[in-house]
């Protein structure tokens, strides 16, 4: 298997962005990252995208943009695992480089979110549950990430503060980045004041319905180290499933999938957890990171909330965690969370993080989850400093 | 780079299908290619599907299916090109597999059609062109392949008897195959004389909307060898892209893509044309059949015609063309029909194709070309006989 590199980043605007459509948030990221690069061309396309046809009435995505880069004729495919999406597309462009059949893919993610009501968004983003028993009985995913904080709550006395103080945490980091949606910082009184959704999650607990793209180049080692720049490795990849049914589970404290794809990716890196300095997870909801953290093996079950707390995962905590501000602050366009998690990872390893959101004694290794669903699926890549 | 196989293939039912849903639909191909296989795991899975969203409501399909296989745990992803979904699946486990991430993929196709109302699945299937112009403006699949077709009509003189001639071929074809949807004959006057859909197309010059799914394993040469049964080679693999809006074209008569992706894929299996004994190619409307025989170059331009007429395109012509029936008599559940192609290829390449539908002389290297929208993606695989 030849080793595989990311060499460019590039980001559209996130937000409500009114000014552009599915197809131009995507060039406009591809673009930036092709700059960003320095390539001439790309080999292939990815597009990781939850579901073009629910949200703006359209699919073919591959072409579509291909089209529009003017890059007609270039391989292009879309790939889709829910809000997993984006790390599958960053999986889909690692395995074509390392077979050998490409040495320069773009690996990019977009969702166009606001284009419809607020309900339709709602019943777009419920197709990533199981339609047939979750959905169809009423399930929301604000509704299911609740049910999994109360269990988490009654088992282990997590407490609303732990929440605020994700939440807290991400919009610091998030203050700090650019391209994020939600550029504020918040108090623990605020989010813990805020508006209810699902009991106990309140609306700062919650990420954003956001449009936005984000995009990767991938390439083999001898193409990034001729392009001499710096780049990042991508040493370790795993994928894991679940049920998709959050109600066909054992148990809703914690998440299986995300531990298994961390054991996957590492082993393909043969690194150990311990070796990770930060990581980019999953945040679609602050329990959600906690649970994760716990899962992959950061924290013993119990301990994420108090190391939270603590301010142990804070930008300059012992394990920085979703120091782009994450799903939480930075905006959640579903297929493109992935792609912005390895483009964060990027920056951070290569000293490039803007606006004081680099972690200090730049860290040479990190992790990014990607999760679908409930946690149905995941994506994990390992990334390390180029040199 | 490693040799890709494929060793085992399987279908659901194919046809309205009210006694399964989308998920049982893969569950069955599924658990069919795997004991046709003789293995006992899988190490990842691929679902290719245009628009479960659309049609049923369900998006997330990766885990849905490996939940619903047994196989919670297990990598899976869901990849999407329009009507070249399933030949995309074909082609991230071929990639996967070549990689030496996996030994062991399954690669399937799945479309649940017939839940939804005709109206609510011509509409899913319009997301395949361009929302932004095509579908605003009322284009729908039936009618952009009737401007080609009157465009090549106009342009060579091709006649009405050309198109009859292709649902003839095929509708004979699939009364052969015990999976197709219409298991029966057709002759030049019904063709001629079936309800006119759109000028120039009527209803039996047009592929049927169909639940069905189909399965193939696919794993290195060396598993394939350890399990002693006939295996079938895939040495080239091409994908090409196209504008997504037909009006974008400079050439209605002809299909780039297909001509680009067959390009790559016989570079990579260092093969020429004139090596190819039969094709499975993507015969959404009688006419798409006789402008990808064009502008593939088994013929000239203006020249399939003819020799379909001619029969050369016949089971027991020179140049079988969808000996399984194609899209037109199997049916066209979307995202399995590249899926189903292969499976067709695997088939006849191992002399185990049913029914008097096995091509004389046991051919030994045969295409399948899988089509998305208009032409705007194009994935082709060349199979060869394992020994």
């Amino acid at each position: 298997m030849r080793e595989v590199c990311i060499v460019g980043v590039g980001f559209s605007p996130w937000g409500e962005v009114w000014r552009h459509s599915l197809r131009s948030l995507y060039v406009e990221a591809a673009q930036a990252a092709i700059r960003d690069a320095g390539v001439d061309h790309v080999d292939s396309i990815y597009v990781g995208c939850m579901t073009g046809g629910l949200f703006v009435g359209q699919e073919h995505l591959g072409p579509l943009v291909a089209d529009y880069l003017g890059m007609r004729g270039v391989p292009a495919a879309h790939v889709e695992s829910a809000c997993a999406s984006g790390g599958m597309a960053v999986r889909q462009a690692f395995l074509e480089v390392a077979s050998g059949v490409s040495e320069i893919v773009l690996a990019g993610g977009v969702e166009k979110m606001t284009d419809c009501t607020g309900d339709a968004a709602t019943a777009a983003l419920a197709t990533a549950a199981d339609q047939e028993y979750e959905v169809f009985n009423g399930a929301t995913f604000p509704g299911l990430y609740a049910m999994m904080a109360q269990a988490h709550m009654h088992r282990y006395g997590t407490s609303r503060d732990v929440l605020s103080a994700v939440a807290v945490k991400n919009h610091h980091n998030g203050s700090l980045n650019p391209v994020a949606q939600y550029q504020f910082e918040v108090t623990m009184e605020q989010v813990s004041n805020s508006v209810l959704v699902a009991d106990p999650l309140r609306v700062l607990d919650c990420s954003g319905i956001t449009d936005g793209a984000a995009a990767v180049i991938v390439t083999s080692l001898d193409v990034a180290k001729s392009l001499g720049r710096p780049y990042v490795r991508v040493t370790g990849s795993g994928v894991a499933t679940d049920s998709i049914a959050l109600a066909q589970r054992s148990d809703f404290t914690s998440i299986p999938s995300a531990r298994l794809a961390v054991q996957r990716a590492l082993a393909m890196a043969r690194r150990e957890l311990k070796d990770i300095r930060f990581a980019e997870v999953h945040d679609c909801f602050t329990i959600a990171e906690i649970m994760i953290l716990e899962s992959i093996g950061f924290y013993k079950p119990s301990a994420a909330g108090p190391a939270t707390l603590a301010g142990e995962t804070a930008l300059d905590g012992r394990l920085p965690i979703n120091p782009s501000g994450g799903l939480k602050a930075k905006g959640h366009p579903v297929g493109a969370t992935g792609v912005a998690q390895v483009a964060e990872g990027f920056k951070q390893l290569t000293g490039r993080a803007e606006s004081g959101r680099q972690i200090k004694g730049q860290p040479t290794i990190g992790l990014c989850h990607n999760m679908g669903g409930s946690g149905a699926s995941s994506v994990v890549h390992i990334l390390e400093a180029g040199q």
